[in-house]
């Protein structure tokens, strides 16, 4: 199994990218579409747990869309093989000193793309 | 990709388990076996964020080993292809009543064996 291999891994970095540009943006749509339609995805929120896509997607289309913006610091992202990678990222925002968040992703890659089929988010002091 | 083929199941399912119990036997040795030895690896735990193998073996090293029992709920493993998985559960302390706390893990089959290559825990308001 490789890992990195630099051609998988900048697929993975413009999935990535463009799942932040949506984020802090509420592209709602597109966040939908980079995670696994699926039951078995699931999503730890920073206050809710959030199992299969049904659920995912109830919780996208009632968040606020405030305050979204963040920095992002320690971005790791790594590849393993061709079709499996895992992305890990702090992340603070402005309206919360003092705080540093932190987002796991498992993203696979499907016939349709790649797809993030299980993620973390939490909030702890930094 | 084949999700969930029984066989990978099994193997995941086994690994978790062991996991588990050295968790919260505090049984280092076995716990840092099952991660994967590489400085890509890493772990944001409930209160520190651990970027590759020497950082995590240090952690588990000065670790308590008080209080770790826990019972586990909201327990799903899935398989993806034959090589990767995901195991996200729900746990809860005596210790912490109000709390639930969530744990999220990245498996991957190497040739010794499945190891985890990323994992996140966090603590919330139950």
């Amino acid at each position: 199994m490789i890992i990195d291999d630099p051609l998988v891994k900048a697929e993975v970095e413009a999935a990535f990218a463009r799942y932040e540009a949506a984020l802090v943006g509420n592209d709602v749509a597109t966040l939908e579409a980079l995670f696994h339609d699926d039951p078995r995805t699931i999503r730890y929120g920073a206050n809710e747990n959030l199992y299969g896509m049904d659920a995912i997607r109830a919780f996208r289309r009632s968040r606020s869309p405030q305050g979204l913006a963040r920095d992002l610091s320690g971005t790791v992202i790594t590849t393993y093989g061709s079709d499996c990678a895992v992305a890990m990222t702090l992340f603070s925002r402005s309206g919360a000193p003092g705080r540093i968040g932190r987002q796991s992703q498992t993203w696979l890659r499907f016939p349709e793309g790649w797809k993030v089929v299980a993620a973390h988010v939490s909030v702890i002091d930094a």
